[in-house]
């Protein structure tokens, strides 16, 4: 057999494995975003802070702090490729053309990545990021992915050639029955969401070709923006809740022209200056669902859908049916993406809720695969809205039980990248779930008076 | 990434790919029976022949003769290489040091393979290898290896890059959930008999090798003679049908100072001059083991085991014991080998069965992992005789459900290849089992009527 003597001594070299390689490494939402912040927000001082949600694992002692920095650093030494901002500047998204500025991109070509202060403290990382917004709101989606996936490479040390065969032997088999869980299942479809808690790079790659080769029609694109820009896939995304964050803390410290609670209304009356049609999707559980729809302004019915991401999603969906038809509109045309946490069940059940009609008789526990859609006594093709399912951690990051000593070190963790502060004072999200909300306890006991906690509830938070 | 240029280039001029690349690529007991032909019978005419006993898949329509000629042909251009004659004479097998007479291996120095016919007939092949006994004889394995993987070969032409990863997978998944279902059941070992029947050689390289890494102390060894010298494994195995079968052809042509009856007993007297201790292993099933435990001489008790081959395993490990007992040995001492279409499960209850007490209430049915062995209400480790187990086809050629479009093109094939002819005359086995005799009828009847058939019956023929 001829040895590559090259790629051996390469090897042998082995220094460094840079997880993320391309700014486009990220959310494709990211870039929708940093041109919302760009055109009206540049220069507004925020922190991002990292937080480990699964506070019973001590991320701190598995990945080495140097490890570590040498990530992040790598990260700043990163610039827009040529290829990448002509491919940003004359790629279609969501079927238009030129939906970013010619001066974004021309911005873009200078673009570096900010500082960041890493600390230890209780087994944990301390990890900030300051700067104008603009700058530090890019470190989310790749300090996730790199702690997602130094994890992962921590959890590697023990393991020997062979359990690592086995272990991606079972990952792969584990991603094909679910892929046949969902072939075949008429308008059903969904978009990989799976970028910052990805097992790793490579994985994530892996899933989305297999997708792509195995799901046409149901698989309708990536999040990720290298992955998209290499495999001709679509990108992904439209917004999230650092936007309205951002505003209401503004308008708490009076720098914005417009009260607290009309901020999460404002957020969607800028975004529709830049953007149409299908990125006119509302993200309404920042300060809880029920509020944001019974207050809405009646021009929010035009947007395009609903993304639910914190409730009980079967609750929410109808919650937004309800509230369409509350107002007049008929929610056939509307659109119902689904993005918090879901697994292969979960997509199939709220599609049978509501991707059709189940029939008298059966209930969405009743279904389970594609079989279950053919059969005319149990569920009808007539949707009730447009559904689509943004599948996360547990489409590139489903490695439970594949361990060949059976150890749980690969069991996904809840770690988040949020908005933590602007202009010094503490940024909140309280969600539709309890357990999901982030801020400084006292401010978030103030936002809750002013919010109120209608339609709010604790749910268990897998990833 | 560097390219590996001549790879490449050395890939895009592939041409052919042989399966048997050495000569001992072979059952190990495939030598101990040439050295048994080579002292006594060497001029014997014989012919083996290919029989698929699953008659309804038609392996001649699956494989392209060409490719077929091409892959025989290669094996008659294949001589012992030095290393391999030396590793032969100087290894241990079972404990003993020059088992094989130097005259022996110079003999090996000059073999090469004699010649095939071969044709195709109803969708079937028709494949006959006539010559002396001592150059034939060694075609069964090559051939079916052969055959078996240029059908896995045939399989693969419809599956794309990512049904092939996914196939591989599943299947590795497979023998991973088997090597866990054995792992630390105390006392417990087996050996790979998988070549003749393997997927491919390369498959069979890789479930070796993960056995030795992962089941030290219980997985044993192999029979194959290739991957024992690569690995450092004991190679294993004794003898098979040929050698009664052909003393009985020769018997009935009154060529042989011997009873046809007393043929059975014969092979093994000739065997004890040349081997002894754990080679002294009895296939007892040529005739039917019920006849052949009690005609025997009493000296047979002295051998070490019994091979079950054909009978229902529980029942004939039984009938040993039973037999060893009333002719007043103690079964501790003795070994029971299993070898006949065996999976995890078969083992599992096997084990129970033999290789300790189960204890009242419970039965065989009731064992199906390591941690029914660990209770000493249902199980004590006070082994009733020594067991063990060739594990064959259901180890190396597991495919079932691995196919992505779930087509059933791997389920396993029963392939044999059997001395036909002796002098021209036809040669029998009739076996425990009905349904696995081989022969013309005519002559299968004179043996039935000879031997009789007590103790036969007809089980199923998965391998």
């Amino acid at each position: 057999m001829l040895i590559n003597h090259a790629k051996r001594a390469d090897d042998a070299n082995y220094k460094f494995d840079a997880i993320i390689r391309s700014l486009l490494d990220t959310d494709f939402y990211k870039f929708l975003m940093l041109q919302f912040i760009w055109k009206d927000f540049k220069d507004v001082p925020v922190t991002f802070s990292f937080i480990n949600r699964t506070s019973s694992i001590k991320i701190g002692t598995m990945i080495d702090e140097e490890i570590l920095r040498k990530q992040l650093d790598h990260v700043r030494s990163l610039r827009f490729t040529e290829s990448e901002l002509i491919w940003l500047a004359g790629n279609k998204f969501y079927g238009y053309r030129d939906i970013f500025a010619p001066e974004f991109i021309e911005w873009l070509r200078f673009f570096e990545m900010p500082p960041y202060e890493l600390e230890h403290q209780d087994g944990q990382w301390v990890l900030h990021f300051s700067g104008d917004w603009v700058h530090t709101s890019m470190w989310e989606i790749y300090a996730l992915s790199i702690i997602n996936e130094l994890r992962t490479r921590a959890a590697f040390q023990n393991m020997n050639e062979f359990e690592l065969d086995i272990f991606y032997a079972r990952a792969k088999s584990k991603l094909w029955d679910k892929i046949d869980r969902l072939r075949g299942i008429r308008g059903l479809n969904f978009t990989d969401f799976g970028t910052r808690r990805r097992h790793s790079f490579l994985w994530q790659d892996y899933v989305v070709q297999a997708l792509k080769a195995q799901l046409p029609g149901i698989f309708m694109g990536t999040s990720n923006v290298l992955l998209a820009m290499r495999h001709d896939l679509e990108a992904k995304g439209t917004n999230a809740h650092e936007l309205p964050m951002v505003l209401a803390a503004l308008s708490r410290l009076n720098m914005m022209p417009c009260d607290l609670k009309e901020t999460q209304y404002e957020v969607l009356r800028i975004w529709q200056k830049s953007y149409g049609g299908a990125l006119l999707m509302m993200l309404s559980d920042t300060w809880g669902t029920t509020q944001f729809l019974r207050d809405a302004p009646d021009w929010a019915t035009d947007w395009t859908g609903l993304r639910v991401d914190s409730k009980d999603p079967a609750t929410a969906g109808e919650e937004y049916i309800t509230w369409l038809q509350s107002r007049g509109r008929d929610p056939k045309g509307k659109l119902l993406l689904f993005s918090d946490g879901l697994d292969v069940d979960d997509i199939i059940r709220l599609y049978a809720q509501f991707g059709g009609e189940i029939q008298p008789g059966f209930s969405p526990q009743d279904f389970t695969g594609p079989e279950d859609f053919l059969n005319p006594k149990k569920w009808l093709h007539k949707p009730r809205i447009r559904v689509s399912f943004g599948w996360g951690t547990l489409l590139t990051n489903d490695f439970r039980d594949c361990h060949p000593r059976k150890l749980q070190a690969f069991e996904p963790l809840s770690l988040i990248c949020k908005v933590s502060e602007v202009c010094g004072h503490p940024a909140v999200k309280l969600s539709d779930n309890y357990l999901k909300a982030t801020g400084s306890q006292e401010e978030i006991e103030f936002y809750r008076m002013l919010f109120g906690t209608d339609g709010m509830s604790n749910l268990p938070v897998l990833v």
